[in-house]
């Protein structure tokens, strides 16, 4: 950490001096015309960079390490490759999560389930605790919803996705085989710590305002508390762009697999929430380098009680995966 | 809601309109050269406007009348006057909360509560939970700092104010006096429910990137479930500007005002994180209508444990109150 | 256009309907319980929808026809094909358009020129006159470098691309084959009539924060001028990330295709400025479906004046070609 | 500047070193375990920072000093005072500016002149050439335009600020008091270096994605070219929040006035786009300690021609400036 100090403030460096050193750092001083200059030696993982750059002495801060450390690509080379209900995920292999936006009855969930599985999905996703902007809008089946999922997964042998919304909740989760945690929770970090104990793989959604180090700190929550099976999830930030709901920022994919060694995936239904965005978005992720893509497919779109129409249909979900197929050895990835 | 249908689509409109009438709405159709308009009759607060707008046949949806309820002022015309502390907070009443960033020890929270008291404080704000981006930053004294609150309350007369993380904590909160919920919690939507059990008010951040409108759709969370003592905090949103941390939107103080009865107080620390904003912000909030300021104050920045200096000085609150004494009268606004 | 008008203002609503008559206007009322809703039928084009919905009667508007016309797909349901440089671009077509940030001497242009020419490339770009943040930054070579380029395209065969930025230059762009407008100038509205009047392919960036609907009405400016001959550009917004120079917006090509009838392609180096991202970002793109990438490419990188190492190398730009080549027959594409 | 090196490219450094001597720099280099750490000594103005961050070897680059000089107040420690139209700006005196959005005939605009002047406006302003992001809509009266404000400035004897588009117009500028440069050119690089050739004061407004340092950077254009009278202009900036049109930024005004000597004045009509908010917004401006304001207001909202309903009336203009008069000596503002 470089920490440029005012020139005209020179004399109220001792007391942050000690301060830095308190913390177990050691120090580097470089003084120029304009600005005198504090490079920080040691583990500055716990410096809050706020902190100093709010000092009325200091003129600015830099960061030169990350301030996360079992994220971190660079003590980390290889590619993590997580296992998940029988599948592996990262590490060059390519794969399908696929299923409505919210579990509705066994009928839906299980003909959705075997319609998927069918065109070649590795996972069934599905929503029994909804995250709604409104406390009057449906709010997922809860419990049974997950039961439903069950079911399906017994159906159709795929591993199951769905998210947790409350940190009461985890014993529901025994059997699910990924737990997502929504973009609106990507800094609930009391969750994030829970499932830091769990050793499930966690999906962890960007947030809408997240920024790629912000994103990665909140993996690093979950890694910190022993579990390192973490799947990374773009779908998309908020802009002043307001003709899609969201702008999915494809480029965070390169950037972030190299700064990390966790799989990264793309969920093109939610960045748009435009169902005819889904198809060109899932192929522009797969070339951008995604690890996989999560989808809302939905056998009735119209009737669905939520997001139902940024869905795509079964046979639309069938064409898509073979488009998808034909990209996947260009980009040197396999399914 | 009026819901504009894209003209070659008409001939699929039919299960729409029947979507529509299950949800108990009535219809109000109109064809133009360009496009169809149906109009919906009845509450509409249950329409995920989402699902209609990402249908293949909507070229577009608005809605007429807002989402919120409890909320809104068009259904609640008088300002919500809250009480909190023995102190009446909005209808006219201009309060301050000052306090620490984080509670440390006795000594400094009972230091500082004297001090702000003095110079005016109505309520102490001190964090014992404390949200932060890094796993392996001080993450708040936890139960002992609600502990030391108390002391300071005790010794002090103010009421206090601080912030809730985990919707398993609750108990911990018995003798806060307004509880706080934090930007990155606003759409927490679990958590919400909760607080909407207890009688306790709230204090509502405005989260990084929530819209106006999401916003006020938190705060019915809270409201629909039975508790109607919420206050709005602007507390600065995430734009492309980074020479503050956030940018302060002044702009949303008149314009909740118009929409909603609920108090609306203003965060100028950790909007700017700069403690040298701290004044003009604190002058223009005060100007733009604001019901109440919640000031970082320390007696110690450079020393604090996090985000210290973005905190002003007791000698420096004492300054800031007698000058927003001055602005009052100008906005009609009383201690 | 409909008009939603505050109820309790309804009585004042006389004068509004005079003022919309006025404009050649004819109007279709229905009353409901929380709001009067005016509909406005007819060319509401010249209507400024931000009059409108800051009149103090009005609850909100919402345009039902788009404000464009020439640049409508609705009106123009057939790709529109520009041929420029002996080439045509759009209507199924991809073509690359490569070379440096800035023109900096004979040797070098007509180096990446041949360069380019024999990986693939159907144009020749490089700046002449540059926009640059800082009046002490280089500001490109102007006329001597609009002399390179054509000595370039005559000993390349190729096209040539370059960026305008001054109304009274307009002379000096005769032998090039496409005129660029940069991202700043998207909305400098004297300069886009300028072009209306000329006959040469204009090549349109995004603008940083242009909304879709403006870049589209920006267009609309140089077509109802007579110019028809416009060529989209998307080369990143700006939002809240700072990882990356700007945020790539991929979803814009699906969503601009069908809007308008014009091509669109994508500027891959200037939305990220990291030279490592090209690649990824360039296949992305064409993913997605744009008609082309302008791409920057210079044969030694850390010695350009400006933009240099966003630039890749002309080896790398060989073998980003063949991999484009195997990407187009799964979009439907031809060179 | 401070160029942190990846350690692992530390044997590709040779090059950028001898580059940045080429420039005419020192260098003072500094191994660290993590990455080597590369300061430039000398005048940095020039460098361009995107350049260096974008090589391949560089982790990342900070600025130590501000790219801009004449604009900085480091070097002009005291506030430039501008006269202009016979009255000083800045230097703790508080201008107000007001008008109309656009001159429509010679009695509205001797209408409104006469009205504000009575009321206390120092400068009248009126759009003769209009930014429409419509090429349909009304464009403003042009030359004639210009010609009505100078009968008002006769009449009234207030100065005249209105916005000039086309480098080519400037001689229709000579009677102009301020000339306006608009937030969609505030990087209109050749406009801004042809107003630098003139004496006027020049008022430029900040761009909707214009970040501080580029708005000052834009200034420096200006000055650079020898004329020193600039005034800076807050005016709202885009972010995702839609409710306004614009964000007002007025942390700005603090920051902006630490930075530079410059007047720093506010645009609240056009920030927020609804005439309600101008008076809070204006007093917000005030106790932020802006140097004055625009605002736009008609003697007739609903029947102007553009932006009319933003605009307030001369009676709210008058009792909005008796209001700013009380919070003036409280924020050491004088008339």
């Amino acid at each position: 950490m470089i920490i440029v100090i005012k020139n005209e403030k020179k004399n109220e460096l001792e007391k942050l001096i000690k301060w830095i050193k308190n913390q177990g750092l050691d120090i580097h001083m470089s003084e120029g015309a304009n600005a005198t200059i504090v490079g920080l030696i040691g583990d500055t993982s716990k410096i809050d960079i706020d902190l100093i750059s709010s000092l009325d002495i200091v003129e600015s801060v830099k960061r030169i390490s990350e301030p996360y450390k079992k994220v971190n690509r660079k003590f980390h080379p290889a590619d993590t490759v997580i296992s998940a209900g029988g599948r592996e995920i990262g590490g060059g292999r390519f794969c399908f999560i696929a299923g409505p936006c919210s579990v509705e009855n066994e009928e839906q969930i299980v003909g959705i389930a075997l319609a998927v599985k069918k065109s070649g999905a590795h996972f069934l996703r599905g929503g029994a605790f909804k995250p709604r902007t409104s406390p009057y809008a449906f709010q997922g089946m809860g419990a049974d919803g997950i039961e439903l999922l069950k079911k399906a997964k017994k159906k159709s042998g795929l591993g199951i996705v769905t998210e947790i919304m409350n940190i009461n909740h985890l014993d529901l989760f025994s059997d699910v085989d990924i737990i997502q945690v929504g973009a609106r929770n990507m800094q609930n970090f009391d969750l994030l710590k829970e499932l830091g104990q769990s050793k499930k793989p966690i999906l962890l959604k960007r947030g809408l305002s997240g920024t790629i180090e912000e994103w990665l700190m909140s993996a690093e929550y979950v890694m910190s508390k022993g579990n390192e099976n973490v799947i990374l999830c773009e779908r998309g930030i908020r802009t002043f762009e307001h003709y899609t709901r969201n702008t999915l920022d494809l480029s965070a994919i390169p950037l972030v697999k190299e700064l990390t060694h966790l799989p990264v995936i793309v969920d093109p239904s939610h960045a748009s929430g435009l169902s005819r965005l889904v198809r060109p978005m899932s192929l522009a992720a797969t070339a951008a380098g995604s690890d996989g893509l999560i989808i809302e497919v939905h056998n009735d779109p119209p009737r669905a009680l939520c997001d139902g129409a940024q869905s795509i249909r079964p046979e639309q979900f069938d064409e898509l995966v073979k488009k998808i197929k034909d990209i996947l050895p260009i980009v040197d990835k396999r399914l």
